[in-house]
């Protein structure tokens, strides 16, 4: 499987394409989701939601994607948030300068050079332009990357994309959390599009200018990060850790991983568990994720702790999820940029809470569960396609297949239908085609179930129930339909237990 | 029930607030969800969703908020998206024009007048400014809401954020409509956020700067807009029209609004009543929706019959979605603009498809929803606020709520919570405060049941499932919650039945 078979079903099946694509010169990093890529994506969603937030009695809110400039000025994005870029003088192609370095020599440019250092690294190694050759630069500047918006008449009033949904979570927090009345820790949730004007969008959704984000932004006391009520549920099971240094990822216990420092605290070491476990579940294998510990210069200046959480895909390690351990940085500076008491009181002690991000790419998600679970299996002659895709991630729980249009199994398999969405299931009616060919297209999507309407369902009131992955099937009675697939939805039963 | 109660309770309860509010200074017309408001709009999506999109057979997809500046030259929008403002001399304010003579003569301003006849009127009426009573305006200019991007670093591509969503749907019909296999009529159904860069954002969220959208765009054959094969199920369905130039509304059936030619044909008199009956379900009193027909000073150029669908709220009517039948404007536009062919062959001809238009507001019907549902009743001595929300519209189903913190309750009412969770019910769990109080928090919040989780339910595993309309109780298993409660979030079954 390469890269470019996920792009190719991507586009055959619409699962995602480039925004305006019917206009040759339109921008790019920008990405629409067709009707299966969007369902994925709910689903991607939903489980995250379930698992993540719910579960751990989290709060989900959604706000505005324009704020006030205010805003960014306390958190630091309109003087901190920009990439080094450099012009060539000849031809005016811009370009970002560490990626342009870095291709060059072939190996890493550490993110915290100054421009002064890039230039001398752009004159030592003799870097030519990537579209014309030339090797004479303007100076390595920097470009800020969030989008700007005059709001208003008077052009008076400055608004800026959030370059990050996390933003909306710090401003609204003191009010969540009073009105919420839920105690520390308490993590609120966001899902959404952030905005940041890349020098070089690629590798279709892995850099995106407009992203969509699942975060949470667990706040908590700093002086309890040990006091965690559940963490017994989680002290054995092993986190896949790539330490700063090491080479090969080691397989540590949270209470080991708390016992030896590694980690801050307890409370870190439960949420990323938590992460690995909600995301193991997602059906990544567990010999292709990983967290890796970000030294000092690789993480953001306020992060006293860094996780990345990656993937192992066609494209190398990818990172899904910033885990970062950001202190009382945010809450600090808006409290100051907005006068307002941020603080919260336990046990007669007022503080400001302490953050713990888990910051998510919803599309990166996507992107790289299509490329871990494609598979490609021979079949007689030719090959199959599969998404080898956890039941609960599925775009589609199940298919309804009417196998002619005529003698009435077209009536009955709309009526079918239309029944299970009554239930609130996720199905699909496709009429059209061999049954085979019906087949072979949800396997290609990861629709794990297909319900078979044919000339025995008009006797006895049956279907076939297949299972996509074994091509397994079994017959069973329409009365049974709803509450069997519901319990298969939510995992309560199995296809083999049937 | 006043306006001022829906906001007092989305303030105390953080349904929705301004965004960025802890900076005094923030743009106004932009808001945030709270844990509950963010709810409250899943399940007004979700109850969209399930009843216009899917049961329909329609598709719907996530796309980029900034599209490419071609796709608004071609839509029109650069040119006509333009509301007159005018500038008061002396104080420098900003006003929209037809909106300040309008307050200021006590009646409607044609939106179609021009900006010399809106000088004029200004004069005739010798309208004072607002903020500080000067007679002395600037010219009447437009003012095109479009809010601009520049894309990348040099500066040289520009994009905008959408002004509505449906122009996604219309840039990928081809694509979409072409992998789908389906055949027309398709509806194509997006929902998300669009952009307009209103001069007075007002009434919370009636008149927001970004503003939440629901749309589907109906593509279909103009030859065949009375090929309706389910016409039969509606055709005797009364729709609550307002025809032009009457004062009440009419009681008429799909079919005579056929016959009558009151519609142009079936198709539009189908997903009229569509509309009509999704949102009686969302729980909108017959006696306050209908659709008015606009006349053609009022409804876009290209538009050749508009029903705007308005509820009657404590602001008066307000329109939550304009059905427009749209012609072959957007495709044909579209087509043109970028010179790809948009047409689709049907029985041997090739054609462009003709659209109709469902374009909802989400905020605007989580607002009316809560205008139209909001009751106060006496109860002993004072009295309580419910939201009379049905079933499937409600924040969350059900409520847990141990009956004290002690005694192993709180333990076993997580244990339910969780055990509830599991089968992905939409269940609180909330362990503070009396009893009492804990039900009428969630009475006005529109959730529909509780479970207490009291002694008895120690010894012999049942609980009380509480229904907060009538405040009955009544005993059940904990074995059988799941899959009650499950039917009762379906409409499978009722409170009174169990």
């Amino acid at each position: 499987m390469t890269a470019e078979d996920i792009v190719n079903l991507a586009l055959r099946r619409s699962l995602f394409f480039p925004a305006s694509e019917i206009y040759s010169n339109s921008p790019s990093g920008f990405w629409d989701f067709g009707p299966i890529g969007t369902k994925m994506r709910f689903k991607v969603l939903d489980f995250w939601r379930k698992n993540l937030v719910e579960s751990l009695g989290f709060l989900e809110i959604h706000g505005a994607q324009i704020l006030s400039e205010d805003v960014f000025r306390a958190s630091g994005h309109l003087s901190n948030f920009a990439d080094p870029i450099v012009k060539c003088k000849k031809c005016q192609t811009v370009f970002r300068a560490d990626q342009l370095i870095q291709e060059h020599i072939g190996s890493t440019v550490a993110e915290s050079l100054s421009t002064p250092e890039l230039d001398s690294l752009i004159q030592k190694h003799q870097v030519p332009c990537k579209k014309c050759k030339s090797k004479e630069f303007e100076n390595v500047r920097k470009f800020n990357m969030m989008m700007g918006i005059d709001v208003g008449a008077t052009g008076q009033q400055k608004g800026y994309l959030r370059p990050e949904t996390a933003q909306n979570i710090f401003v609204d927090f003191a009010r969540v959390f009073k009105t919420s009345r839920k105690n520390l820790p308490l993590g609120i949730a966001q899902v959404g599009a952030s905005f940041r004007n890349e020098i070089a969008p690629r590798n279709t959704l892995l850099r995106e200018r407009e992203l969509g984000q699942m975060e949470i932004e667990v706040f908590f006391n700093p002086k309890k990060i040990n006091e965690v009520s559940d963490f017994g549920l989680v002290q054995d099971y092993k986190l896949n850790l790539l330490l700063q240094g090491k080479k090969e990822v080691s397989s540590i216990s949270c209470k080991e991983s708390v016992e030896k420092n590694i980690v801050s605290g307890k409370l870190i070491a439960f949420y990323l568990a938590k992460v690995q476990q909600v995301y193991s579940g997602y059906g990544f294998p567990s010999d292709k994720i990983r967290f890796r510990e970000l030294d000092k210069d690789e993480r953001a200046f306020y992060a006293k702790e860094t996780w990345d959480f990656e993937v192992k895909t066609s494209h190398g390690w990818i990172e899904l999820i910033a885990n970062n351990y950001r202190t009382d940085y945010d809450l600090g500076r808006h409290a100051e940029g907005s006068k307002q008491d941020l603080s919260v009181t336990e046990d007669g002690e007022k503080f400001i809470p302490h953050v713990f991000e888990i910051s998510a790419g919803i599309d990166r998600t996507l992107y790289c569960l299509l490329d871990t679970t494609f598979i490609r299996e021979k079949r007689g002659q030719g090959e199959r396609v599969i998404l080898n895709l956890p039941v609960q991630v599925a775009p589609y729980l199940c298919a309804v297949f009417p196998l002619m249009t005529k003698d009435g199994l077209q009536e009955k398999g709309k009526e079918i239908f239309q029944n299970l969405l009554g239930y609130h299931l996720d199905v699909l009616l496709d009429e059209k085609d061999a049954i085979g060919r019906r087949y072979a297209r949800i396997e290609e999507i990861g629709v794990p179930f297909a319900v078979t309407v044919d000339y025995d369902t008009l006797q006895d009131q049956t279907v076939t129930l297949r299972y996509s992955k074994t091509t397994e099937q079994k017959r069973v009675k329409i009365a049974d339909l709803p509450e069997l697939l519901w319990k298969l939805s939510i995992g309560k039963t199995t296809f083999e237990t049937i």
